[in-house]
């Protein structure tokens, strides 16, 4: 940690500044500059609080040099890690984990062909929402338990694991009952006591970046989890809030080798929350994949205008499997296979 | 509703969505247009999901004419609501309710004598964190209920209704027994299994807009408290999130004239969590109330620097009690008490 | 476009508004709704001020229904617009556009050297900029026209075409004379007075996105070079500004697709600008054409150490040519040559 | 400025990193943590190219200590600079400077009828487009240099000094001719050719912020001015690009109390710009001057409807006449006059 002091800062500030760091156990090293005084700080600063020696006297900034994370660091593990999610299926290895279907759950019927057309196309994880968290109080809000019993259902007939929305600190038993992967959606990102409460499970975790969050924020809540005690977590990109209007979000695609760069965890994409409009969803997809990403989160629906949630964004099956046929070509152009 | 047809979208799209809206028992306009056709939806289009519309063959674009919250609307209520949080103690009324105290509830010692401070300096309402949301899992993380028995002796000897946080679904019995406002946090803000609960008490909510919310979601999130059956809500800005880094967040100030303007409910201003920064909190808070805030959230503290949450933006005792002067010749500039 | 007049407008400010639009020349249909009155124009709205109307009585909001550009879009050109920079090298057609070399020019040596080694590697245009927008007024401001001569004999050794930036309209004619590709920045993109002047002139114009316009307004700005008589536009989308710090700037990849669909316009992108970062410089070239873009700009320096503007972003000569060899296999991958 | 080594940055890294700082004359402390290697400097590091430290072997990331300008920091200056721009018309001392007048100059009889009604409300600087930056090709451009000579007509009738908007290097002679401020737009805040011949005039500029520029890019543009030689500089917020769009811009009113931390430059708010909306400026304003702000820039016209540009956020003489009133009442709550 470095710590900057006023340029009119007395030497006493300085000297308190090195005290209180002293006292932490840590090495102070006081610069005297020419034109400020510097005081670095040697050792593990994560232990000291930079909103406690920012508010010292005479303090004019504080810059870590560490990141705020440890269990999500590169420093933690030096090597990928890949999510074992049910036999044969994995994320974060050479194959592209392509996880497909409706955005929410509305019928057995509905969910069952839509697996059986994403699987055909070559989909591995099938999703479905059964809570649904929606801006508005008026619509329509998740089958909720109901939602997941036609997962399962689904399930039993293709043999695809579940990947499924995680709303309530009180559902996580019942939905970890039922699901392969828990889906943190992006308005739950700091939702700690969520996370606290989805450390305790052993199923893995896919964790969506916040809307606003920092890739920073991004990783500090999933150190939650992991430091909770769930070594599994998936990140998901699924666009952030910016100023522009054409697309629902703006797809933060450098979040993609930045992730891969600061963390060991697997970093998949959700093109179509992020394009919010069917036109958009397979140049991101593409794109995506060709950035490094390790998978896929895609809305599919049968008929996407009677979808009871997002119908905008849904792709129909004839969509879908062209696209999958054009993610393949990219997959194989970066080395990793569909 | 207006409905945007491609430009060469065939008629036949756009008798399909004439029909569809006839269907939902509304009245559609077809108007052609030298460019493209549009479709007018006269009747209440918040029935109809503007997603939904959007997936249909041919059209461009949909325009919603009407904002889709009801019970926050100034239609719904023409005059400006006032909120009593205990005898004589009102938000949204002639005085300008100023809450201040502790970020964190830290001991009895901190909280009473900061109680005491503030009161006497004209504040009606102490706050104080029990349960703390924090972007580290290794930061302190709030006394839970023993600070709320702290805020709760704090009152009996002051006399001054409580404002604390809540987080957690399964905490709100516990939390409303205890407290006179409950706080719903920018990072809940769309936890809506939060708000539903919510909407089951009786006690005040203070609802923080998210940091990137649009005014219209964050009046969406009040209208969740509302519609499940809970009047009382009071809105706060806290600042939002953009590119800018020289303070912690950017206070929206003209979401005061907004939200007066599209709502009957109070709206009150953080201006420390805004700031994030001591020096900038005072500007912040005279600005807040000349633009027309009905009270103000502040932090203050008996030694900042010893703060266990964002040391950095509280008050001291005595910069608060000169600011509070300021605040109210400010107040009186533009006809309100203190 | 739409009017939509406040809930409760008197009759007479809706009349007031439908004769508004009948004086200008265009048909007003007026829709009394259950909730309020809504105006429809019929016609070539692009002719009325929507502030004007959004200034009548009673008016509430203002919607456009098209957009406001009309030689930039699809609807004048239906058909891609390619474009033909020297006898051989196209922007805009199926062969991916590489322009590469210096972010700013400082030697015949350096410029020569990187001409020839981005040429082997597959660039078609050589990129170097003699005028360079600094934000300090104490960085290096570009070699100016010495700068243009050590291009120009560059050339004349590669047969490489140049593109370089524009920074003033006092320097049109002279940039026009040595350039084959005028260049404008991303801080002159609503620089108007230079778009006049660049209409004037038959060379193309590579337009950059201002980081934080909006994709309309950047069609805005193309509009007034077309509107000025050069109909030669090469878009390029270069990153936006976000809240986002891990990058310098976040690249909008979604503007590809969105761009494609709105316009005939080539489209290609910076990811050097983007990034800022040379480490994540590969992963966005190529998800820019996974995306659909036509080409790309790119910083490459013999020792980017020493690179006099933007060392921490350039390519190394071997970086280039790896890189080179994976863009090739994503160009192939979507149905395009390099 | 604090280089921060990459975790396992080899130590001749390091050295290397050293020896650079020496070559540039200034001194290096090399601080070898438990966690990384940190390299301070010692001396003005203004003279570094941070880039290029960044682009050497092994770093992973550089912090300045010092803002990089110096003319317009608070270093340079220590007591807040007052601008005289005419006789008795002082921009930055106690009383708060008000220029307000027409958007766009139209003809005589509008400019001098505001003039008039402004003066008489207690504005002491008439305002005026004559250039007029449109983001339409096909919108009113400006009277160009009539519009000068009507504003300097409107002068003589009234003595109030003139302050007026200047686009192109090219017109920087003949708008000195005639204006008393020359004013650049929140487009050319980064029109680097532009300021710097702005730096050869002795008439004050004012300088508006970009609506994405940081504070502190906004002070490196003014720096700009400075070091071209002219002193005068009065610095204006005008509201930046956020997601929210219930106002055209957000305006930071934390700002004001940032910039009169960093800089001695007077700082006053634009809130007609900022808002958009005529009904939101009043708000504003007050909120601008309670902050701190030591003057506005208001858009008035005699029938705002009729406004060639932005007729949207003027006000007219009643509403501008009330607003002053008000806003007396705040100056004097802050300690200023009106």
């Amino acid at each position: 940690m470095i710590i900057v002091m006023q340029e009119n800062a007395p030497k006493q500030h300085a000297l308190a500044v090195v005290h209180h760091v002293q006292e932490l156990g840590l090495k102070p090293v006081l610069l005297e500059g020419t034109e400020r005084n510097v005081i670095a700080v040697i050792g593990d600063e994560r232990i000291m609080d930079m909103h406690v020696i920012n508010s010292l006297d005479g303090v004019e900034k504080v810059m870590p040099v560490l990141a705020p994370f440890k269990l999500a660091s590169k420093e933690h593990a030096k090597t990928k890690t890949a999510i074992t999610v049910a036999p044969g299926v994995v994320v974060g290895g050479t194959q592209i984990a392509v996880m497909a279907g409706n955005c929410a759950v509305e019928s057995l019927g509905t969910t069952l062909a839509t697996a059986k057309a994403v699987q055909a196309a070559g989909a591995i994880i099938q999703r479905g929402g059964a809570f649904k968290p929606r801006s508005s109080p008026y619509s329509f809000q998740g089958l909720g338990e109901e939602g997941l019993l036609v997962l399962r259902e689904a399930k039993k007939q293709t043999g695809m694991p579940i990947i499924t929305e995680i709303l309530d600190p009180r559902h996580v038993e019942l939905v970890a009952e039922h699901a392969d992967i828990l889906q943190v959606g992006t308005r739950n990102m700091q939702n700690f006591e969520l996370l606290r409460e989805l450390g305790k499970v052993k199923k893995p975790v896919l964790l969506k970046r916040g809307m606003s969050a920092t890739i920073e924020e991004f990783l500090m809540s999933a150190e939650y989890i992991l430091a909770s005690g769930n070594a599994n977590v998936i990140l998901c990109e699924r666009g952030i809030r910016t100023y522009e209007t054409a697309t629902r979000n703006t797809l933060d695609i450098s979040a993609i080798p930045v992730l891969k760069k600061m963390t060991h965890l697997p970093v998949i994409v959700d093109p179509s929350h992020a394009a919010g409009k069917r036109d958009y969803v397979g140049a991101l997809a593409k794109a995506a994949i060709a950035a490094g990403a390790d998978g896929l989160l895609l809305d599919v629906h049968p008929e996407p205008p009677k979808s009871l949630v997002d119908p905008d964004q849904a792709l129909n099956f004839e969509q879908f499997t062209v696209l999958m046929v054009d993610i393949k070509k990219i997959a194989e152009a970066v080395g990793r296979t569909l």
